[in-house]
């Protein structure tokens, strides 16, 4: 299903601009350019609508926000709205201090997202104003899992409706959802929790794909997730070959996202539509 | 000696609220989920409070330190002392300007440090306000050798004594003191020197120690010490096996992080009780 | 021609003051490192010029520039001139955004720097205040090639005589210039715009073999370019070997330079004067 996702990536490498926590950053800019963008940081108000107006796409992260990058991030996506760029939503943390949980609504409203990625606890923050995040993580008692599944797949077209954003619900399973479909995507290994920034680099890979194919975010969205998963997966089996640890795993993971093709996609990606 | 150390933090996943320097934050993300925590970066005045209240364990790392994170750093650590949360103080550079002499003096006056981590020059310098330091590494003249060992050890156990916190003092020889016992630690490889960030590992993951142990902080001190230095030389055997080169070990290092139990550190920490 | 270029630096291990980008800090810090030098970030308005008084050398780098890091990059640079320290100025993305462009050119006018370094349309920019950058990478349309090799090598040479600065211009042909003499450089491979960060090594390398060797500027910045496009090379062998990916590549490329050495150089640096 993802015919011309990637190809359109590696022909048109599309300038992501991100504005992002100093934890991941470089992970997030060395898997955009794997993925076959151009990564280009930039968080001073002075030059976010700048360099804004020259990308293909704009992702913001919420990991290590702060009062001044909160005013580039709401900057930078009104500039990206008025150049109808697609904008990426990454609320890592969501729902953990009220200065996240007021800067997540405040763009959430101030910014019309293309896609919103996060995990089930983030997005049920952000859908609902409640629920709970311990740390970065998904809490435990918010899994997605077989039994749920249907139901968050509504949750997720609901609040795909009422934003007019793509939604990707990350975990054991992952769910990508406009309003009226819903991927439930099953790649992925348990040991991608295990590093950090994972998250984050889905979101950047994310802004590449749908900064290289911006009128089927949707899709794009889904090949971002099924990829990294997939690389995830891939990356794991030459861990086994290598015996190696968590270490080794982060520097595999960019690795296989590098060598990601359309071919590899198409055979590996686990969806189903729901 | 540290029997449930390891296993209490792989059990517990203490969540880690570190607000540290953005030269090594990503290897101290990832040695933090490789000791078995889960980490979160946080400096924001605004949410350093909220993020510490749900917290296991603070570290403020001084690398990089800021007008900005000099404020956060004493909201997080004054909230985590009434939280009766253990805080981590690793004074990187302690002595290289005046602003950080200034903020490390600070620190110590306004917070209550259940672990105090540097090296022989920046510890010497918190105790005397004397003593130089070239860069943030230790100077020459000052290292600790198996002929002022005890002359430092005694040291050691007066700052532990002044100051309430255990002290952690790396180089070719570790000591971990508090006012009453100190530990004379041998592992390691001079290798850790030639990458940025051993420090800052060392501390993270004693947060991530301290954080599942707080009631047994001198034997998760001494823990962690013992377990970086040990994961420094079984690093160092892997590298020669793989001919690697500073970039290899930096990544073996936290494989060995993520692979170390309880039984490795047994057989593998060479400590002795002075 | 770089008989003692290297050797000074292992001998000497000089304190290198990089005020650099959130992005790519830890892959400075860590070549710097390999390099044989000894690196420290601070960028502090509070401690710069302090920090800069015990360096060797003083590397700006201009990615995710911000107001504070600009006021401190003036006071270092101004403090680093006081003391006869070499300054290397990295200004990267200049042309792509207002902001960038008003800091290049005050850093230009207030600072002397001993090396410039940036890819052709930055310092195009730089010298004639036109030019277009897309991003961070050099505008496929300004590439040096064989043909256009002596115009740029006259231009260099102009804008070194115009700054007093040695230049150097990388791209797939790299080129290193004082006023009188131009060396063009064919080391490196394409894998290197692969990753992120190559071009800021440069520099964080650039200032460490500067810093121990302040009187011969020209060879110290020439060894610097062949010898980061020579680990380029060394790395890509490896890599081929390993069958890895550009995840891989950026760990071979620091495991290079910490093999580096004075003979390894003589015999691989692949340059001419033009």
């Amino acid at each position: 299903m993802f015919d011309q996702i990637i190809t359109n990536v590696r022909n048109n490498v599309p300038l992501v601009h991100a504005i992002t926590n100093y934890v991941t950053v470089n992970d997030c800019a060395n898997i955009v350019l794997a993925s076959g963008g151009s990564p280009i940081m930039a968080d001073d108000i002075n030059e976010v609508t700048d360099i804004t107006s020259i990308a293909s796409a704009l992702v913001l992260n919420m990991g290590t926000l702060n009062e001044r990058t909160v005013a580039s991030m709401l900057a930078a996506g009104k500039q990206a709205n008025q150049c109808g760029l697609p904008v990426v939503l990454d609320p890592v943390g969501a729902g953990a201090s009220a200065f996240r949980n007021k800067t997540a609504f405040q763009l959430l409203e101030e910014i019309k997202f293309s896609v919103i990625k996060g995990n089930i606890s983030e997005i049920k923050f952000l859908a609902a104003g409640e629920g709970k995040t311990a740390g970065v993580d998904a809490c435990e008692a918010d899994k997605v899992t077989e039994e749920n599944l249907k139901r968050v797949a509504d949750f997720a077209k609901a609040f795909s409706k009422r934003t007019g954003s793509v939604i990707a619900i990350t975990g054991a399973i992952d769910l990508v959802a406009d309003e009226d479909h819903v991927y439930a995507v099953r790649n992925g290994h348990l040991m991608m929790s295990k590093i950090t920034g994972t998250g984050c680099m889905l979101s950047a890979v994310t802004g590449s794909y749908v900064g290289a194919n911006p009128d089927n975010v949707l899709k794009a969205t889904a090949a971002a997730v099924c990829g990294m998963g997939l690389c995830g997966e891939l990356a794991y089996k030459k861990l086994c070959e290598l015996h190696g640890g968590t270490g080794t795993y982060r520097m595999l993971l960019i690795d296989e996202m590098s060598r990601l093709n359309e071919i590899m996609l198409e055979e590996g990606a686990k969806y189903e539509c729901l």
